[in-house]
């Protein structure tokens, strides 16, 4: 009954296989080799487009790189106010951009909007020097609300931005999650609603460690290597990334890996709503879920061994609030989830 | 016939079983499950004594995170001219530590020495706004040369270094072969000999990307959670880093391969001692052979498949240079290096 | 019936002869001077403790630098959301601090409350490694609404920052107006109110490029001297800002422009009040004026010849807005305003 | 008798004219008003170009700044190895681009050659992501040994930067002292001979604290405003940079101010050549001389009032250091040294 987090499980089977496969032999160092030039190329399939990709270890590395490329002098980025770039990387898009600002636009559900960025930018309109350079926009996909944005939504955005001349930046932590839970193919996701930068997520979904920045304009990337080597993300034996990308990608298995953990997300939410002490807070688009359940049998559920995070409903409009005797809580489910991990979890908190 | 570098070999065997032994189940992200602590305990039981040691995935993470501690506002590193740090890392010490300078020292086969540092001081004195502030030495163990400083030396670098109130980092890329060649414990090379913070490489000797920063006094690594993370080197699935260590550790496997990878460089100087046209180019210590060949064998060997690199000869004195037809070249062994590569090395030359 | 800024004036008299006075003969650079010790010394009169005092020469580094000293890695100011340093410093809080974040908070009429400060720490928490490390609060006095904090009010924000190990800094642009709007002493509104870092203004009241990081406890200080001059903010014939100060502190003169400024303030509110088609936004009580006035009527002034600013009326209650004939106006007063520019502008709306 | 730095002087008479001049009125603030209009033009008629020109205060924001525009990620700027950027500015140069390196080149007289720039390349080559990104070179003019490059020798130099894709950036902070020497224009000695980014100094030459960044491709300070700023060097009162421009440009004031100092140079340098217990060190070509004098007249003449610094001989060649009884000294002369002060001088160290 882990629902902690979707990075509390280790690599799936696919990717550790293809980790003990290229385990053997010399390989150049530092990402010359034949099987990162082949995970690049995979990119470029997978996109249907001539897109730039490097790969790095962290999605913290991932959003404050790609976001450094986008942001000069006094550069600010328009996101939601609790956006993970601007709430939970400890200040590294700041440090990595030599102090670009995230700057926190409110949202319903963890979106941002097109009339959102229009106020941002009257905060931070161009031209001024004293308000810094609008610069960018990043939008979560998932959403850390676990909402999905549509590709009418992002193309909505998008358009905004570029109007405004604003890159358009993706945080694709749980982009799997997110593209199978609209239905929507790479390319429609991404640049082909107009999307500029992608922070490429696989850790979340059954890698040990492996994230992409891809580029979709690949002019934007011409001195990407040296931001990634200045901060020390460049791997010496890369290998060990390209693989997991590898093993991720063959089969389809990462399709595979994000339509079980939101499944399980569907299959918790749909007894959440059975639930005579619980319910979903709000409707869930991914694998994240988040769940306004009464403390007593939430503290129950903690005893019996269920691990799940409490969460501020400050999000939330005051009447859909938790009542004095609930609580807000997520659970999050990952390719290592089981059916019955879902319902020892639901049995636990209602009985 | 692979001698480019010792980062072209994958990890090794143990490495591989630890990752995949820890690959089930669920873990606490971030670096907070059991494993990781445990691999923190390791390191104080190694090194004797009450150390803090961070876990990070690349040698220039562990450089330039581990120098910020030790570098205030205009800070300054003493170090041989041609050090990784302030040669190989496309500045990431400086720009992870918001401007320090590395300031370059001659010094024989790569060391430097006390002389060398009390002439940096004339250089950067302490208390004159205008050269910023003398804050750390850092010495290569083994060098960029192959070369390892004994601990006699080590202490009076550290001894010179404390009584100018300059902190002393080791970058230890290379830290068991060098361990293994003045055969000391790894107490004595480190904190015994004056060393405060360390960079401890278990990449290049058998991991996949598993280095540490080790600080000798806590207390310089207050921070040093913060400076991880805002630089994006904090790990969600953290322990495929610490079941790199863990195997890397077991049964001493971290020495065996480090007396692996010495012993070939050994058998490769013993063959070119014994040949009539190469030579070393100095006294090897480590897993790096540095040797003096004739060009056209060289490309002999080549093009039978033998990989390494030239090395530029700016280091050696004029009298010890090549002469027109010969060059210097860099041959590094690893674990994953056999003894028939090497004869099968030293034949093609010789042919 | 320039009311555009204070900061559209020249120098003031005295200032302007203090820089004459000193203009002849040599004196050592970079602030080894007698003037330039004599006026960390007037500092210390000033404001009765043994504090270390920092000429430089713009609001900006005396903000930066001085937020920079209190800012670790992955560190948060916690400051109204319109605060200056938040919104219209171009992001040099951010650069000089390698990616300190400044933290929005609301609050009424340009100040901030203890209650507002924890709610911050509920966002950005101690100990949690993704939100970063808390590490200040700032406040403006005079606030960026031309309110002054009282002295309890500082005292109760330094308490709740100070229980939580958040360092106080204030940024004191128009600090001299505050004061007398409060009617407090120097050091009653900063340190024995629990300040713990000044940003001392004196270009907007009267000197060209005059200001002064003051820090209440030396220790905090202990590397200014290199931040300042990493940032190129050391200067070299500094007897030039040293000597502004003195002019400044001659005799008063910095209260007397102070005071005057004020009190062209209360006029244009008296004349406000007693207008037919303008009145005062909210109870002023510095130098700064916001006004709402009939549009068709600032159009006119301006035509006059009058020149003031549009502001922002998203920081006032609804029903405290401008009409749709109406709009808030920003009207700033200087040690060089007279008091017919007063009665003319007045004049000029009221026709 | 003060030789210690030209800028122990205070401002020139024209400068604080021009100060007074522009003092009363209401101007607007930073930098829009008409006065730092006519002083950008005034760069432009000067230097016969299109030039962008920005005002800044101290040498170290101009040289740091400008070098920053052309430094992007891993940037290395040759210099000569005693350069002040290099060794005089506190990192300041390493820490406003974000980590740049300034790597030091070897240079007879504190001057460059293309040759050692070609060995720096060979150092820090273009495409090698360990290495960096070689990004410019920096010349002093004059150097920081006094001598001063001719137009063909900076020609050369831009020529062998621009071939291998470096932007040339000129600290002149001494700008007018050298361009007297070798008796160039403005537009000769910089755009004309391939110089991208000058750092114009005024200060030393009679200003209180007025420097340029000037860019004679525009393009490249598409984003300068922003730095400026973000680093806290733009000024609200600009008018008081601008107007010592004024004051130091009209009627060839700055010319007769830089005559005049190196008049006095050469004055002293005939004093020395005549003298029996001292010597010049080596032809000095600007208001900077640099003696070999014998310790005890030395001694004698500081005991007689004399201020000037001693010098380390380590950048001369063995056979023309100091004998064991002598020592060499830095003198330098300013807009205020006068005749007398030169003689006495000769005289207390010849009695």
């Amino acid at each position: 009954m882990q629902f902690a987090s979707d990075n509390w499980a280790g690599a799936s089977e696919p990717v550790m296989e293809a980790l003990l496969r290229h385990n053997g032999g010399f390989v150049p160092a530092y990402g010359s080799g034949d099987l990162c030039e082949a995970i690049e190329k995979r990119f470029q399939d997978i996109f249907e487009t001539e897109c730039a990709a490097f790969v790095v270890a962290t999605g913290t590395a991932a959003n404050a790189l790609g976001l450094s490329t986008a942001t000069g002098p006094g550069g600010t980025v328009f996101c939601h106010k609790e956006a993970h770039i601007r709430v939970d990387e400890c200040g590294a898009p700041e440090f990595l951009s030599s102090g670009a600002r995230m700057w926190g636009l409110d949202g319903n559900l963890g979106k941002i909007t097109p009339d959102a960025i229009l106020r941002g930018l009257k905060e931070v309109p161009h031209g001024v020097v004293h308000h810094g350079q609008p610069s960018a926009i990043s939008l979560s996909q998932a959403t850390e609300y676990g909402t999905a944005y549509s590709v009418s939504e992002i193309a909505d955005l998008a358009s905004c931005a570029h109007a405004n001349h604003l890159k358009v930046h993706m945080d694709g932590a749980r982009f799997a999650n997110a593209m199978l839970a609209i239905d929507a193919t790479p390319a429609e996701m991404t640049w082909k609603a107009g999307v500029d930068i992608l922070s490429f997520g696989a850790t979340k979904n059954g890698a040990w460690c492996a994230e992409a920045v891809v580029f979709f304009n690949p002019a934007d990337a011409s001195d990407f290597i040296y931001r990634r080597k200045r901060a020390g993300h460049l791997f010496s034996k890369m290998r060990f990334v390209a693989a997991q990308f590898e093993g991720y990608f063959e089969k389809d298995h990462w399709l595979d890996n994000a339509r079980h953990s939101n499944k399980m997300a569907s299959r918790l939410v749909a007894g959440l709503e059975a639930s005579p002490i619980a319910r979903p807070a709000w409707p869930s688009q991914s694998n994240e879920v988040f769940a306004i359940i009464k403390k007593t049998s939430a503290e129950k559920a903690k005893h019996k061994g269920a691990i799940f995070h409490d969460w501020p409903s400050t999000g939330l409009a005051p009447e859909d609030r938790p009542a004095d005797d609930e609580e807000l809580f997520r659970l999050v489910c990952s390719f290592a989830t089981r059916p019955q991990d879902v319902d020892a979890f639901l049995q636990a908190i209602n009985d």
